[in-house]
């Protein structure tokens, strides 16, 4: 089931772009509504109640909000991971490299292993799912960090992208609250994945 | 008065390192105690209890997180400014430019003309007040929408640096929850502004 009030939202102020583009930042990603941020927590809390998270991870810039609110459902810490272009980086940090589409750049993502260890229980958080290369990312630092990947909630998944398909054959329990499954740029149009009739 | 709860945790999880460096990652900058956030943000609420607010305004990536959790105590929305160094902006964009000393660089700041205009009374959160840099970029992208500035909240500024004095001195309403007088990297001492006696 997917989140009915997320996916009004979506209908009434995301925004349809040529090239499968959906613009949602009247609300999530660049104007943020705290209010529905927090229920979008909640919904998270309830989908995820029957697992122990002792911290949730996250990547800047826009997962950070959606995590901080899905927080104060869950009562632990949010740990980001940080995008860097630095060439030398310490030895105190785990590393990873994720590829960004939308800025046409490879990143260096780091988390300090003060704050990420074998005995975190971690959940990810992101506003968005597409290609998956940002949660690959997150998975291959909790994985060097030696800790227990919970699971994966994501704000909109773009279910006609392949990041979904890729994450759930890694055996990684992901919730998505609302999975978009085509967009018409001309007619504004979205259809999401439990509209669609199953065969 | 500074606030007592959050300077004990500066004492305690605050690490100064040379270079007049004060490190608070461990659940300010990195790392996130959101349920600290929670109480920041209703000191914040408290502190500007007597005005109006109705947009809270931030810049990536470390005051998001801030932004987001007070915002449940103002119930309003969040909106942050991006940074980026691309070079050709759309023309529905304010946009300044920000300096910054720890990373050695000048960003482009940016804020959508959809989500700040006139009309609005905006709160700037800021996690760190030093240069006084971003958030005299902040001011400016206000300025520029033709927005209201009701002020501006700070959860650590550096006393001994100049930002507080050049927000001042503008006639903003700066609210800093702690203000580090000085530190000793050897000892680990942290002065507050509120501890040392006034002539």
């Amino acid at each position: 089931m997917e989140m009915e009030l997320l996916k009004e939202r979506i209908r009434r102020d995301g925004k349809v772009k040529p090239g499968n583009v959906l613009k949602v930042d009247q609300f999530l990603n660049h104007q943020m509504d705290t209010d529905l941020f927090m229920e979008i927590g909640r919904e998270f809390k309830r989908r995820f109640s029957d697992v122990e998270v002792n911290k949730i991870l996250t990547i800047e810039a826009s997962g950070i909000g959606i995590a901080c609110v899905a927080a104060q459902s869950f009562h632990v810490p949010v740990v980001f991971a940080k995008k860097t272009q630095t060439k030398n980086i310490a030895g105190d940090v785990y590393t990873t490299r994720v590829e960004s589409f939308t800025h046409g750049r490879i990143y260096d993502v780091i988390v300090s292993k003060e704050y990420l260890g074998p005995g975190d229980k971690v959940l990810l958080i992101d506003d968005f799912l597409a290609n998956g290369k940002a949660l690959e990312g997150l998975i291959d630092l909790v994985k060097e960090a030696g800790a227990e990947l919970v699971g994966a909630g994501i704000v909109i998944e773009k279910g006609f992208q392949i990041g979904g398909d890729i994450i759930r054959k890694k055996g990684v329990r992901l919730e998505s609250l609302a999975i978009v499954e085509s967009m018409d740029a001309e007619t504004g149009k979205i259809v999401f994945r439990d509209e669609i009739p199953q065969l």
